[in-house]
């Protein structure tokens, strides 16, 4: 089944169900990682981190460990200059006086085997002088709690965000209801499949080879070169097959870094690659949100006004999940229409592992809130909870009060179909239950730097067959295929014609990265121009090779046909070689570069955030035992609104996996305070894969039903939108949904682990958190 | 110092003296050569070559092969389905029935180390039924000379080439004067100093990657394609730096498919990496040329006629090399202005190891012949060698009889410098001796195929620097400098802003390979274009940046500046983030194709080769020393018209590496007959490096004067023409005829060894070879 979109065009690949185009390079275990590499005299770098959450660093003795044999280099935070990263530049590299949370990276080792560097990195000998520590950030803000950076007193982040529309707490006092609750999700993991990698190599010339498994490789770029003051036109990133990121690998972290001061002392390639456990322990996690929310609706079941105060605990040192609030506002102000909107958010260090970006960026955490309170608000209403939403839905082309400008939007029909499909009106057996649960999310691109753009590079070879060079990040959604794709139905080829060139910033046009669900919209843009370019010259060549008239070409299945007369027609290849080979030739090599009109994150929180947005709504069966409190997923259903289906498969399956993943948010996965209390709101570099809970086929839901309303968004290469995230965000909330109407009682805060679940059904009647 | 041409534009990078911008890599061992390649589970590739000249091939036994530890694939000729290769397609890669010279490819082997590899291939058993063997093209014409293959009778290569331009014999007879003779020069190894090596890997979507030190990477794409029947777009061929090829890497050769056979039956990359030794008895070898030539000339002192004869040892297979006689052409009919012109050349299979391209493609031998019967002709007419040749010498905007367009030409002012600057008419102890010879050569791109062109991607980067990704080759040169200096200039940034990518046919624009001294001018000219693009942009977004007209913008020295009011000017990178980092932005990327006015050569070989030429004349003071046979060379002159110099000191070096190679030729280098008879015209696989003579800095001429006549091209980028081989071209005949004006008998074959030397002394007052 392929598309055709409202404006009458027939497509042939795009809206196909087609496999990935890097399918079989990654199931017969064919895709070159990280972790393969092997560069001549490449030497092993191990690094060195504390085990202690906040100390002063007495001293850091490596003589013991430059005697071991095989050892190249030993750095620290003395000897190697470079500059601190983080969105606050607040993180040392290596850490020379003070660490402020365990695993803080005190020291690295090179040498000629892993042995070697582990033997050498047990050889340093690090004297602590213990600090109190504080791992909560409400803890963290009172006086007399220790203080982790001098320039953030009351371990107040300096970066502090606050919106306001219209005048919220005066129309919560008069709305008809209001409903108020406080959220809390935890640290996660991202529990990339593939640990994190990076390896250096500097050249002779001094020109330096980043290899890394990074969202982000333009700017690890850039940072690379601020941070070892190296020009960045004298380093190169290069980007290896990467076997999941879910913005974990959005920024720029120590062990990349590292891994260039190796190099750099060593005068010889460094590879840093982790273990599976030290990815557990030292990854970049999700961060832990408190979210403080209270919603108000008129009689007629508008919504009047929201107020919210989210408080996140960004760790040790900022990463860009301090930005993170502005993607929570979106769930806050532009989900549904609501005109009076206060929101503040404030981040907070603590000592625990510095936070980062996790799935849709703060998304999932403010749609467990709002979604909640939906539900809240319709039972007080006595609405049913797929009315309401429908009645408060945001609307095409429309603008909210955070100005987003929401261009295709299918929320009342992802509602309305998600509701049906689940059978909403079904009877249910005791311990069932149903929930709903909608998102908003970023469709066009998603202004991180000043940049939002992506370029491409697209040649048609001697063989007919297209080659895109493009700076896009592949980090699993499927994206690489995308373009394929656009470029396929563009140029009328088959998409077995398509071969991606991607992972190297010297050859690659300029790209923002791999976030914000932004690939497809952005980079399959630059795509489809860049294709529209060569297909004019196609058309060109083609009508004088043929004999007829410009328009009267058509490029289909590989061929330059004459539509008139049809007999005329030859193979792309055969056109491309015509042209090439003869005096005075040309190739067909084009170039485009797509900025979307989305705006940069402004101080007060207004701004087109995205070119355009994507809704959908997920409807959950699921039921609750009430014996051991485990919860069974008997149905789940997710219909979306991602503009026109590209890759009708593959976007499934992406779905599929970020419901798989929302569900693990949802039920299991946290990572766990340093003490070994079972608390939220604290990483500890204690846990393994084996209590870190991953989802797996086993705990699928019995059914999933994903399902399309395909918009046709006015700037989307073929009417798409962004996909990338969608599936993972409102999973939460239905299910809490969900849970809530089979026990009665509200899930304050995830995971929903089995004795969570039993404690609510003990609390029947009461509230629980 | 630094050029400004005769168009009166002030050059601040062009013309200047510039160290390569590779040479630091190079000097330092850090660039990293094939050799050096570490593939993750590489196997190594070893292969089984014939020791005897030509046989029937009774048995082929692998079994004890396939059984030595470590062994993991073995292939013969009977196994291994793959088409054959060659110019006439007349080589298997691996010889199934018979083998035609010794280093004949049987078998070959993949295995974990090199040691296994070598071990299994000497337990392969091969059973040979000799055959008789002939050596010397003129033995192999005869009717009972065995026959090496089927569809050649009398082993004559079916690719004959003939030129008429007048009636040569007719006026030969009425000429005045008229000098006869033949001349010889041997097989030659292309001595590079880095071995031959290549790679292959399949990834496990079948896709084939193959590195190798190779010219032409795109043609070497093709032939696999063809060879081993994958799709071109589904290989990928990456050139590492590479330790020079002087046209020996100009072909794809048995071991290049071998190692992609290995490959592909092993499941597992494999590398074949020769050692030192092999590169000598194995390597593409240059062709050894027999050349029957008479001149005429009138009373007046003009040429009137020539008649040559070429006959071209092809060895057991053809190459490239059976088209030499296309550029030997050009230094009988097209060097000096003559009229009638007869040229006949057939190329003759022999059961010496197949011939291939050599620098300059056959010129040198034509010159050799040429430039001797030049001063014999001078004599005759009483006239000095210097006014004889001004006399006849090509002129500008001229068409010579074989249809060469002459565009630039600086030939009379080459001549009337060398003789100057040599010192023509100082006076000569006994035994020293001056010659003088002159060249033309191509200039302006060859067109060995259909597509003479080469392309470049230039990309601004947000650090205002500049990134070429380029599909040209270098394979020695300075051409990658060369380009840089040309984006450098036209873009009016310092040459350390640029960056020259390049080496990988699925990034770059297609480039008909490095060959013909096309790069400079043909990748050159793509650069420049691209590059105007990308001023282009500049220009318009600096106008707009700084408020002044688009034509009063300049760039210089990295600053965008307002020509009326300096005051009004921005740095490069400040622009380009200016135009990159805000919504809608742009990037700085463009891309150009350029194929040059040159023709492809048509069977009555006429035709305009190059868009344009390049001329030299070498004038050399020697003193053969009367008791020993040596030749010293006191002061070599080589002065040279290739259109305005780009790199001064970087042309200088490569007009002096090629007089070192010319020197080479003309006095030491030749492989020998199997048998082992120091006799010219054959290559025998037990020469080593030790008797094989490179000279080295010791052997070098006392002094070397290097001038340029800088003629302003009218194609040429910056004026420029190509240059990589010229300097070669004259060598031997200069020294041939000086060694003819000390001792006073001519040379007539090379290299004119010291024994050699001996025998003409003995021989003053006769003629000797």
């Amino acid at each position: 089944m392929t598309g055709d979109d409202d404006r009458g065009r027939k497509h042939t690949v795009i809206g196909s169900r087609t496999a990935r185009v890097d399918a079989s390079l990654k199931v017969t275990g064919g895709a070159i990682y990280g972790h393969d590499l092997v560069l001549p005299g490449m030497l092993h770098g191990r690094i060195v981190r504390s085990p202690v959450p906040h100390a002063i660093l007495r001293s850091v003795d490596v003589s013991r460990a430059r005697r071991v044999p095989g050892v190249v280099s030993v750095i620290t935070g003395k000897d190697a200059a470079c500059q601190p990263i983080g969105f606050l530049k607040d993180q040392p590299v290596l850490k020379a006086d003070r660490v402020r949370c365990v695993r803080d990276e005190i020291a690295a080792v090179a040498a000629v085997t892993e042995e070697a560097a582990e033997e050498a990195c047990r050889a340093i000998d690090v004297e602590y002088e213990p600090l109190p520590a504080v791992f909560d950030p409400f803890e963290a803000m009172k006086p007399e709690a220790p203080l982790l950076h001098q320039n953030a007193p009351r371990n107040r982040v300096p970066h502090y965000l606050e919106f306001k529309a219209g005048d919220a707490e005066k129309v919560l006092e008069k709305s008809e209801h209001v409903v108020e609750g406080s959220y809390r999700t935890p640290f996660t993991a991202p529990a990339c499949p593939e640990p994190s990698f990076a390896a250096a190599s500097f050249d002779s010339a001094g020109r330096l080879s980043l290899w890394a498994s990074t969202q982000v490789p333009f700017y690890l770029r850039d940072v690379l070169s601020k941070c070892l003051g190296i020009p960045g036109y004298r380093i190169k990133v290069i980007q290896p097959s990467m076997g999941g990121a879910f913005g974990a690998r959005l920024d720029v972290f120590p062990y990349e870094v590292i891994a260039a001061l190796l190099a750099r002392a060593s005068g010889r390639p460094v590879t840093i690659a982790w273990s599976g456990q030290e990815e557990v322990e030292c990854c970049a996690t999700g961060q832990a949100v408190f979210v403080r929310l209270a919603t108000g609706v008129s009689r007629e079941g508008r919504l009047t006004a929201r107020k919210c105060e989210v408080t996140l605990d960004a760790g040790a040192y900022t990463s860009w999940s301090v930005t993170q609030p502005q993607i929570m506002l979106m769930a806050v102000a532009s989900l549904y229409r609501v005109e009076n909107v206060a929101f503040r958010a404030r981040s907070i260090y603590t000592n625990n592992p510095p936070s980062s970006a996790w799935t849709a960026y703060g998304n999932p955490p403010a749609v467990f809130a709002v979604e909640q309170q939906m539900d809240e608000l319709a039972r007080k209403l006595g609405m049913d909870p797929m009315t309401f939403r429908m009645l408060n839905a945001n609307k095409p082309e429309s603008t909210t009060p955070q100005k987003l400008r929401i261009r295709s939007c299918g929320l009342k029909q992802c509602i309305e179909t998600a509701a049906h499909r689940v059978g909403i009106d079904r009877r249910k057996e005791k311990w069932e239950g149903v929930g709903l649960a909608s998102a908003i999310h970023m469709g066009g691109g998603g202004r991180m730097f000043k940049s939002d753009g992506g370029g491409a590079v697209v040649k048609l070879s001697d063989y007919g067959k297209v080659s895109i060079i493009t700076g896009a990040v592949e980090a699993g959604s499927g994206s690489t295929t995308a373009l394929a794709m656009i470029a396929a139905e563009e140029l009328g080829v088959p998409l077995e014609w398509v071969h991606v060139v991607a992972g190297d910033t010297d050859t690659a046009a300029w790209d923002a990265g791999s976030h914000s669900s932004r690939t497809t919209f952005v980079s399959g843009n630059a795509v489809l121009e860049a294709c529209r370019k060569l297909k004019k010259q196609v058309v060109r060549h083609g009508a004088k090779l043929l004999g007829c008239a410009a328009d009267d070409i058509e490029v289909k299945g590989g061929r330059v046909i004459c539509r008139g007369d049809p007999s005329k027609s030859m193979a792309l290849d055969r056109l491309v070689r015509a042209v090439h080979f003869t005096q005075g030739g040309e190739i067909f090599i084009e170039s485009a570069f797509y900025d979307p009109p989305s705006e940069f994150p402004s101080r007060d929180m207004t701004g087109n955030l995205s070119a355009t947005y994507t809704f959908t709504t997920h409807a959950v069966r699921l039921r609750v035992d009430p014996g051991t409190g485990r919860v069974r997923i008997l149905k789940y259903v997710a219909v979306n609104d991602n503009g026109k289906v590209i890759n009708r498969g593959g976007l499934a399956a992406r779905v599929e996996g970020g419901i798989q993943q929302g569900l693990a948010l949802a039920l299991a996965q946290q990572l766990h305070r340093p003490g070994g209390e079972e608390e939220e709101g604290a990483a500890s570099p204690r846990t393994t894969f084996r209590d870190y809970r991953v989802l797996t086929f086993r705990d699928s839901p019995e059914e999933i039903d994903v399902h399309f309303v395909e918009t046709d968004d006015p700037v989307g290469p073929f009417g798409a939108k962004g996909a990338g995230e969608t599936g993972c965000i409102p999973v939460a909330a239905a299910v809490a949904n969900a849970i809530a109407d089979a026990v009665g009682v509200r899930p304050r805060s995830l995971p929903i682990t089995p004795d969570k679940v039993l404690a609510l059904i003990r609390n029947r009647g009461g509230a629980c958190s």
